[in-house]
């Protein structure tokens, strides 16, 4: 019987990831430092999917020598993490309200997507299906690509 | 309330795909083509978490006009998916025996990277910690990255 962990991302600053995804209410619930290796494992969920459904974030500390981090670049093999939320337009307008690009919003009151500080495409559906299409929503337009 | 949902993927060939996530056991659970968008969306899921933590698989149709099928490269953002299995010997084997190579062999009894066929890394992890480390596994050498 296998059983569904995690799906882990890389993550060039910690606490700017940890303040996105709380943005959509997937918080921290368990954090790991490997000093030997330098590097932070943390693990996020949302509200009572704690070892059901996480999020791993590796974050690799600094090089010692000074030289600059890693940063990184996405590829097409994956495509993105969905998570479904209560009101899709009170999450988009508190991600908004935060400075986070809406690069497709939610016209349909259907869906909507956006994107972690490292390029991680995040899929946002509405519970239950849709929402009835309103403003400023339904006239907005895409932004990028997601 | 936000619930995750699934983590997507891109796949090149969907019968490629859904032969390697068996041998992992984890198998479809839902379809849905889309006949004008030409493409087909597969969810899987391992045993009991249909609707928990699933993985979708986009299969865009190749184009109509004869022209070659887009491949897919991954990137560093998105690191793996990781899945719990009840014996990491047994699963390596059955994944060695189906042609899979086995790019990081579980030589502690805890820990083992694979990937699809189009490059998404697999991490599976041994059920309650490890087993005692065992050969042909435990002085198998990696291989390529994960």
């Amino acid at each position: 019987m296998a059983k569904y962990l995690h799906s882990m991302i890389r993550v060039s600053d910690l606490d700017a990831t940890l303040d996105f995804f709380k943005l959509i209410g997937v918080e921290e619930v368990r954090r790991k430092e490997f000093e030997q290796g330098r590097f932070t494992l943390v693990f996020l969920a949302a509200p009572g999917q704690e070892d059901v459904a996480e999020v791993e974030l590796t974050y690799n500390w600094p090089p010692e020598d000074g030289s600059e981090a890693e940063s990184y670049d996405g590829g097409r093999n994956f495509g993105h993490l969905a998570y479904q939320v209560d009101d899709i337009y009170a999450t988009c307008q508190t991600l908004a309200d935060a400075g986070v690009t809406i690069n497709r919003p939610p016209r349909d009151g259907h869906m909507a997507f956006i994107r972690t500080p490292d390029g991680i495409s995040i899929e946002l559906l509405q519970k239950d299906g849709s929402l009835e299409p309103q403003e400023p929503w339904a006239s907005m337009e895409n932004v990028g690509s997601w």
